[in-house]
This record gives structure tokens, sequence and C-alpha cells, in this order.
């Protein structure tokens, strides 16, 4: 059985994320999206936050799971027993950091791989980190992120 | 009359921002630079001094007027009622992030267009930090920035 | 009144083409779509062809036209009296070349500057050539062209 | 039982591609190896010689088969009832051009997806053109084939 | 006699530098590795201690001296009388930012030239942040790094 | 004494090329022009009247020779018994192929070595083919390339 971990830090997620997930789910047999605890952030949601509102929206995905994580991603795989990293591409500058990273856990684990999925054109430029700028100034964030989100969002800010 | 918007944070504004301007000034009936009221940033001028300087070297420039703003810039335009966004390509990082800025706002308001201009190879280097690291360790900044720049920057420091 | 040009293969016209064709004539008083004569390219249609199939789809927008050219295209602007030359930016690599003939016609017309504009993300992977390429091996070009240029194109192979 | 489809003109196959579809043997249930007949091209190949060097080569991975297409990627795709095309990403300039035709092929066929996985980046310099180009100026291709592929190469010349 | 200077952070050095300092030692009758005393980082090694290191690697390339320095980095050259910069080249983003950096410098200094050395494609991924980065949490950095500096870096965390 | 070979069809020098020429001329104790013998291109001014040409332009370099050479650039280099190849780099996309090469010259031939120099941002956008082309619809190349250059190009025209 074929898992892919969807790693990062999903504050919050938005439809790029989901978009990915879904191309995922249809390639993997079973995909665990997992966040990444950084400490040195300062997150707008909780890690606990974050995955309750994760798990809400990827509820459509019966192979689809919601995790976190510390520490280095390739030893998180192995303590999963898992060999792909799943990544969403979206922009060159994406690519030139998504390489590097690839080009790390490779030299770390061998026997893990990256795989990259392009997002849909129409996600091309979401982040999170640009919607939070637009929900920050009062701009309409509708079809950027699920409305589960958008909520949660604005009872944030 | 079609009015154009050049936003940015012109700390301080460079020779390469006034190339712009005087491109744009030739393309559009109007042209207003509009400094962005950024309170996270740790400016090296405030917003009134830049907007002080800016009026001071676009003088030659009849149809350009200086502005401020905060919040999004598509709820700026709205309220001008300007339909234009210029913006400044140097190199492809710029592009990169610009193409992104000018994706969401026309998510945002699908009937303002964000046109670009090349500034001249001769400016493809300079950006407002570039020139405050060099001024900071005595650095000859001249024909960097306009004269009366160089010496305001040379006061701040 | 300031006249944008629009210079291209445009073999065929693409929605692409169109929704940069759009955007110019809410910026520019007067668009030209200008078809270039390129003896050493083996075209699909013919010149007159591609000014014909032009003319029909930009019929909802009053203020374009549509020429030809050959030469040099500042040449051709200085014979209109024109100083804009719209451009559509896709992706870097675009950029990249753009980049490069927008700066050789500044050096060749220092008065005529070259304005980028973006197509809509949807549009971000059309191009003539590979219309042609789905088309010739029987793929689905609706929506990447006008419908009378799909027929077009179908009565031609 | 998930099939991943590896097309490409493998003329001749490198190690390059042979990383790729390793990798993809790994993450798929089956790989199969698809060379394009494009008859405009002039290969140093024929499409049958192709075929046989990559059957030859690729005898160490039980799950990859070696097939042959010509038409539309996605139609041929549908015809083996296959969801997955597999890329090997090697520098940006490739992204640019792979994400142009993966986004058409997914507008072709919304249903079947593109995953792109890294070239080693021993191999990041490889292409069949480069190692052809060497071969024929009497170049040391050890390393950069395998050895068949390199015995067959000089054989041609 | 040509001397080139090696200019960085050296935050720790790591086998990509060592690589660029081989190579630009087989070009250069002398390499001068010049840390840059950066207080507004928070380095893991202190100046002194970075010194050390770099000389303790060094050590097999009898034409290699190591120094540090602050302010701009053509004033540096100019007191020791070297016009050359020698700069290590990984990846596209890299080589946008050290383009900006060249032409400011040859702004400064046109006498003073930047060349630039292809890191092996091996080390292509390395980077000091990076490799600090995978050290904090507990992952291998073997090959990486000197193992005078994975020692030092562990004695540190 | 350290030599540097600059490769190139130089088909004809630009200002570009003698650019990087004047610079590699600083840096290097001797710099060799070579003109690549290319059978398969049809250029416009023969190997020998480029050789001409070039050793013309050259004569304030006294460090600077002229040749030419078909083959592999490392067997030309090695039976010169020299180890740098000279490289100038204008853009992004001349990067990824000079990347490419330079690591192929690199598995071929580990001793030598490829240096990047920077043209001069104001050459940023030069090229022989697009100063050919230029010159072809009779748009003026004055500064594009020497003046020799430029008559001898408008003879050939």
């Amino acid at each position: 059985m074929k898992v892919g971990i969807y790693p990062g830090s999903f504050d919050p997620i938005t439809n790029g994320h989901l978009d990915i997930i879904q191309r995922a789910s249809n390639i993997c047999d079973e995909v665990v999206v997992s966040v990444l605890m950084n400490p040195s952030k300062n997150p707008l949601f909780s890690l606990e936050e974050r995955v309750e509102l994760i798990k809400e929206v990827v509820k459509p995905f019966p192979n689809v799971k919601v995790d976190c994580f510390s520490g280095l991603l390739v030893d998180y795989l192995k303590a999963k027993d898992a060999k792909i990293i799943i990544k969403g591409l979206r922009a060159v500058s994406d690519f030139e950091y998504e390489f590097q990273m690839a080009l790390m856990n490779r030299k770390l684990a061998p026997d893990i791989e990256t795989i990259f999925l392009m997002t849909s054109s129409k996600n091309s430029y979401l982040s999170s980190s640009i919607v939070k700028e637009v929900a920050k100034f009062g701009g309409c964030i509708e079809g950027l992120v699920p409305d589960l989100i958008r909520k949660a969002i604005f009872k944030k800010l």
C-alpha cells in the first residue's frame, strides 16, 4: 500500500492545498496531510486548530488522513514507514526551493522519493500568507479557501 | 482620463523608480505615485518624509501626483476610481512575485489591470534596500538616487 | 489619443491573444492588432486569412483595429505615429525573450514603450503552436480558440 | 493497479532517463516507457531500435514495460486505461515547458495527472542530444548512458 | 599576481564552499577566503571560530589564506589591492541575487570583476543554513561538511 | 601562465562579446578567442572572415589572441594545454544552457574549469542573431557592434 505524505504549515489550508490533496488522493492509496510543528514561527492558528480544520475539509476524501510532526521530515516518514513525499508546484521560485529540499531529503534518505504535482492554474497565485494578508485588510477571500476556513480566519482576526 | 497608480514603499525613491515614473507619465494621462503605509516595517524615512521627497523629485512631470494609502491596493484604486496599476520589472524574481500579486489583485477586482514596464537596463540592479546598504557603509550612491535623496539619506545615517 | 500596437504571428489567434486584446482595449484608446509578415516561416493560415479571422473575432471591441506589417516593429510604429507596444506575458521564459526584444526596441526607438499585460492564468499554457499540434492529432480545442477559429483550423487540416 | 506512463523520444535512452524509470518503478505498480513516433524528426535510432534498446536496459525492473505511441499522449493513456504521466525534471527551463504541456494535457483529460520526479543531481546535465553531440566528436560517454547504449551509438556513428 | 577574494558568512563552511575554494585555487595565484563581520545576524559560530575552522579545512591548499572584513566588499578589495571577487553559483535564484550584487559592485568599483564558478552538481543543494537545520534535528550531515566542522556543529548544538 | 579560452560562433562579434573579452583580458594572462567551426550552421560570415574581423577588433588588447577549433571544446583545450573556459552570462536562460554545457565539460575533463563573467547591463540584450535581424531590416546597429563589424554586415547584406 503506497502512502504519500503531504507536509506543510497549513496556516491555514487553502484551495491550492486542497487541490493538491485531491490529486494526490487519486494517485496514492493513502495520503497523510502532516502539519509541521514549527515553534519558531508565530502562526495564526495553533497546531491543534490547523489539524482540526484540515480534518473538516478533507472529509470528502476517504483515503486522506491528517497528522502532525516535528523534527526532520525524513525521520517522520521512516517512523510511518512511508516512502513518498507529495509537494505542490506553483511557480519557478517554488521549484528552486523545493528542489533544494528534495535533494537534501534524498541525501538523508535515499529510498524516499519526492513527487511533485502541479496546482490548477487558477490556484497558481494562492498561498496561506497572501490569503491572510488579504483577509486582514477586509478583502474578499471567497474561492481562495474553503468556506469553513474563511469563517475561521475572520473569527481570528 | 486614464489614471495609473504606481504603488510602493519608496524608502527612499531611487533612479529606478523615477525611470518607471517617467515611462508611466508618457503612457497614462495621470500617474499617482502612492506610498504604502506599512506599520510592520521599520523604515528609514517616515511616510511624510517619503511623500515630500517624491514630490520634490517628480516636479518635472506635470501629470504625476503623489499620495499615500493603507490597506488593500485594489480598495485604494476603487476609492480613487482608477483602473490601472503600474509595476516596474527588473528581473525574473521580480516577475514571480509581481505575477502572484497581480493575479490576486485581478481576483479581488477583475476590472483593474496591472501593467508592467521595464526599467532601463542600467537600473536593473537598483533597489531601495541595496542603496541604503551601500550608503550605510559610506559607499558612493551618486547616479543611483536623485541628488536630493542622496543628501537626505546621508543626513539620516 | 494613445494607440497601442499588439504585434504577433497570430497563426491563428487564440483565446490567450483575445484575452490580452480585451485587456489592452480597456487601457488604450485604440488597439491595433498587427500581423507580422514573416516570409521565412511556413504558416498554417496565409497573412490575409489571419487578418480576416482576427477581424471577425475582435468585432465586439469597437476600439480594436487589425493591420499587418513587415520589417522592424519600431519602424512600423513610427509610420503609424504610435508609441506603445503591447505584449502578453505567460511565463518566465516568455519574459526572458520579451525582455530582450523590448530592450532592443528601446535602443532603436527610445520614445517607444513596451507595456506587458498578464494573460489570465487559465490561458497560461496557450500558444498558437500547441493548439495546432493538438488539433492535428484530433484533440478537442474548444475553449482554447474562438469557435470561428476552431472551425477554420479543422477546415485547413 | 496504478500504471504510470513515461513518454519520450529516448533517442537514445540515457542514465538520466533510467534514473527516472527506477524512481517511477518504486512509486507505481507498473511503469510503461512509451516511445513517441515522431515522423518529423530525424532520429539516430529507428523506433524499433529504440524500443529494443530500452527493453534491454530496463530488464532489471520487473514492473517496467516498453511500448510506443503516436498522436496525442492523453489519447494513448485513455486507450491504455492509465491515469498517470511520469515526467523527469532537471532544471528550470524543463519545468517551464513541462508545465505548459501538463496544463494542456489536464485540459484535454482532466482525470489524468502528471507527476514530476527529480533526476539525481549527478544527471542534471544529461540529455539524449548532448550525449549524441559528445559521441559524434569522439568524446567519452561512459557513465552517461548504459554500456549497451554506448556501443549502439558508436556502431551508428 | 592575481588575487581572488572569496567572501561569505561561512557559518559554518560547507563542502560546497570548499568545492569552490578548490576550483578558485586552481585559477587564481592566491585565494583569500574572507569572512564577513555582520553584526545584525545571530551566527552559530563567532567570527573568530569561523576563521579558525576555515583555516583548518583549507590547509591542503597552499595558496589559500583566510581573513575577515566588515563594511563594503569593494572597499575591502581596494585595501587589499585585489581585483577579483569569487562567487559560487548553485541555482537560478542564486544567480538573480548574485547578479544584482555584482552589478552594484561594478558600479562602485568598475575595475573589480566578479567571476562565477559552478559548484559540483553533487553540492547543488548545500547551504550553511540547511546543514544547521538538519543537524539541529539530529540528521546525518556526513558528506555535507568536513569532519572537523561536523564535530564543531554538534559540540555547539 | 593562465590561459583562458573564450569559445563561440562570433557570427559576427558584438559589443557584448567585446565586453567579455576585455574583462577576461584583465583576469587571465592570455585570452584566446576561439571561433567554432560548425558545418551544420549557415553563417553570415565564413570562418576566415570571422577570425579576421575579431583580430581587427581585439587589437587594443595585447594579451588576446584569435584562433578557431572544431570538435569537442575540451579536446581543444587539452591540445592547447589550457585549463580555463570563459563564458559570458546575460540572463537566466543563458545560465541554464551554459550550466548544462559546463557540467558536461567538467565530466569530460575534470581539471578544466568554466568561469562565468557578467556582461555589462547595457549589453544584456545583445546577441549576434538579434543584431543581424535588425540590420537585415535596415535598423541602426551603431553601439551594438564595433564600427568595422557594422560596415562588414552592411556589405554582406
